[in-house]
């Protein structure tokens, strides 16, 4: 298997081979060299492995930002060297941070009832799947998932994306010299580039694995935590989400360009294909409905078409783009362009927005508020604040939301939150939610199907870190 | 439907209905009357409420205690009239007080990032479903589960266990009093006291249904669990779990007799029904285990039967013994006398012993180490220490075991430890589980299957509420 260059569809870098059934056993096997061992460590071993490693990203900054350049088409700077090279840098020191300070094990006492109470590691390892978009501050090897089962001393089985794993194994290789720099057992950190998907599934089931950490697409996600789930291991599977937008009337009355740019700018920030990306944006009233729409064709008309991370991307994107179509969702900008994608050769594709009323979003429910990576996104002009409310109501679990209002909005405002607060991991005032800050006060995460437990943050130690533990009492003992 | 005497096997008090699925279904509508009411009452307003409970609870004691014990044989006093609702009065203080000041919502804020998570309600009722052992404290409406819910500001729905079920109406009298006093609308909590089991599992998949507590048997929970893991909805079952004990080699050698003490009063403590029972005692040594055994003999020869809660309490015991029997498990204790089970007509069992060898109990390990609930316990000889190691490795999840080690057992004790910390929600040194203290520092939990998730606790405030909660971010919200 080799990468793909998504600007020109060719392969480019090394050729990097499937895992064999036998070998994804082997590295099952393995892990419980490494589980007693992280356990036990002294926790200044395990974050100086954490801190090296950080240190050894730092110093290939350059070289690992244009190998993701070149593989993902993401933006060199300032998106890969320095935002999502830095978060990276961060995370892993955030994870050094509560290695050191054991804050991951929410220690409680009960000294009268001579009780200890304590998070610890899950005894296997955590296999960590990253997703397509995020080729550093979410692999499987060095992102969220990564820090926070390493946090909390479990072993690592990362999956490598396809769609970036020259970087991955790049990756991989400061993390095996700060591994064996750090004296840690080489079962503590391990990597596969590609498996069959019931390969995949029997590594999960194998007893030196305890927990899945999964990013990635509702159907793969599914997947995995249908297997997780009847064999008892904790998942957690961030898997697709809207994150739709509500303009309340006076706001949109009052400043629906405004509104309509901040969107316009999250929609396609990184090509749309963020989890957190705002896909639907419902507008009360018909005027600011139509000045936003206005707005978008007038700023999106003439955009450069975006690079997509992969062919799959491309795919998916088109298949949304085609299915409003087909249904008859009137395009504002972009639908028209499809034709010429594939022109190029590499993964394109143009901003792309559709316009549909209440009455369309409702018999197309599913069209409409179905993630679709990529520059895609959808307005909602419904009538008035009651129907706002109305969709608040019926939305699915999302990872986050924003609820536009002015101070004339108030009453509506308050009934959006009252909503959305069982709806979404997050919601937020005005801002649009495509910028997730790394803090213990994040939540990344959201009812099914966003992801598959709403008790939960992919982002954020000690919390994120919580997903890949198990509860322990010492009772009595000495 | 009606409740039966165990000790006579007579129907005694109320018939209660059997609830249709449309009337279920009704239940699931009304839970929104109270969603956001809860999520929105003043601490005082709930908190009084569950004071209010408990002080109708208390005032009514001998009631309660002498209907409780009419339908599960359990003793009058000092377990029901004390100790049991004791503990219940307890929990609901306790899950006042989180109430009153907010422990559950466990905030974490970040003013520079204008960042505040917390844990709020689910947005949809818990449905609690309590077993059968414990008629107040873990009863649907009373108990546990029915604290940790409301703690956390969500609508209950329970069922009733058919085990006891006049106790069970008496306490939801008592509840609907308080309910009423304190103006919390009707569907605050509701109650049903039986279904078809494919009624129960629409009733989960209903909108108005965010999460399931249940205690029980492995079968019930595991098909309940199937239900909500496909709706994604959170799931909180405590399933099954043989607790075993472990007798190192130099403890045996010197005190077997007062563990076998020990380890005896445990077994028939509350006939043998309490979840935490150490139903298997691992002994190194045969001097030490012949002791054992010998003591087992000397004590429980002569044991009067023990009531048993239902029919089907003494149907599995039955069974489970049985099964050890067919497979040549040898006798140490009650075995021949379980054809006088039936003279009486009630559910009467004889407290049972096995004692089997190392490679019996690996041969036919399910029938060793599954949970029976009831007075039975196996004793398994292993040859030394090494061999208690490996059957610890070999363990499935467990809520709790209990290691039993003098000074010069220091190695297997602490080998005994790094593994078991792993298998087990709670490790207790020479204590046996059958004592769940309610605490905050408390763990009655464990790996799958024991529950079907380790990262929770069942008892103890505000650990036991995460359960039916869901975090959430108020990003930049004002």
């Amino acid at each position: 298997m080799r990468s793909v260059n998504p600007t020109t569809g060719a392969a480019i870098g090394a050729d990097f081979p499937r895992a064999t059934r036998a070998e994804l056993e082997a590295l099952g096997d393995a892990a419980f060299d490494a589980v007693d061992f992280l356990a036990d460590a002294p926790n200044a071993q395990i974050a100086g492995f954490l801190e090296d490693y950080a240190a050894r990203i730092e110093a290939d900054r350059e070289g690992l930002a244009q190998l993701a350049h070149e593989e993902t088409a993401l933006p060199y700077a300032p998106r890969l060297s320095q935002v999502e090279l830095n978060r990276t840098l961060f995370q892993l020191r955030e994870a050094a941070r509560v290695v050191q300070n054991d804050a991951w094990r929410l220690v409680a006492r009960d000294d009268q009832s001579s009780l200890r109470m304590m998070h610890v590691p899950l005894g296997g390892a955590v296999v960590s799947i990253g997703p397509s978009n995020f080729p550093l501050a979410f692999n499987g090897v060095s992102g969220g998932d990564f820090c926070a089962a390493i946090a909390a001393r479990n072993p690592v089985i990362a999956k490598a994306h396809p769609g970036h794993m020259n970087t991955t194994a790049r990756l991989f290789e400061h993390c095996v010299a700060a591994r064996d720099a750090a004296g840690l057992p080489k079962a503590s950190v391990q990597l596969f580039f590609d498996c069959a998907p019931e390969d995949g599934e029997a590594l999960l089931a194998h007893c030196g694995v305890a927990a899945l950490g999964f990013t990635g697409s509702r159907a793969a996600g599914m997947r995995l935590k249908a297997v997780c789930d009847a064999l008892g291991k904790p998942a957690s599977c961030e898997m697709s989400s809207v994150n739709p937008v509500f303009v309340a009337s006076h706001a949109g009355a009052s400043r629906a360009a405004s509104i309509a740019d901040a969107w316009i700018a999250s929609i396609v920030l990184g090509g749309g294909q963020f989890c957190t990306k705002p896909g639907v944006l419902l507008v009360a009233g018909e005027r600011a409905a139509a000045c936003v729409r206005e707005r978008v064709a007038e700023v999106l008309s003439h955009a450069a078409p975006i690079v997509l991370l992969t062919a799959s991307v491309r795919d998916h994107v088109h298949a949304a783009i085609e299915a409003l179509r087909c249904k008859g969702a009137p395009s504002v900008v972009g639908c028209d362009r499809a034709a010429e994608w594939s022109s190029s050769g590499g993964f394109r594709c143009f901003p792309t927005v559709f316009s549909v009323d209440a009455a369309f979003a409702r018999t197309h429910r599913d069209a409409v508020f179905t993630e679709a990576f990529g520059p895609l996104g959808v307005i909602v002009a419904v009538e008035g604040d009651a129907q706002l409310v109305d969709f608040a109501r019926s939305l699915d679990g999302q990872l986050a939301t924003t609820i536009v209002a002015d101070d004339a909005d108030a009453t509506t405002r308050a009934t959006l939150l009252s909503v959305l607060r069982f709806k979404a991991g997050r919601i937020l005032d005005e801002a649009m939610p495509t910028g997730v800050a790394v803090s213990p006060a994040m939540v990344h995460g959201g009812p099914f199907p966003a992801t598959n437990d709403p008790r939960f943050s992919a982002v954020g130690l000690p919390e994120s870190a919580k997903r890949f533990t198990k509860l322990l009492c010492l009772d009595r003992v000495r």
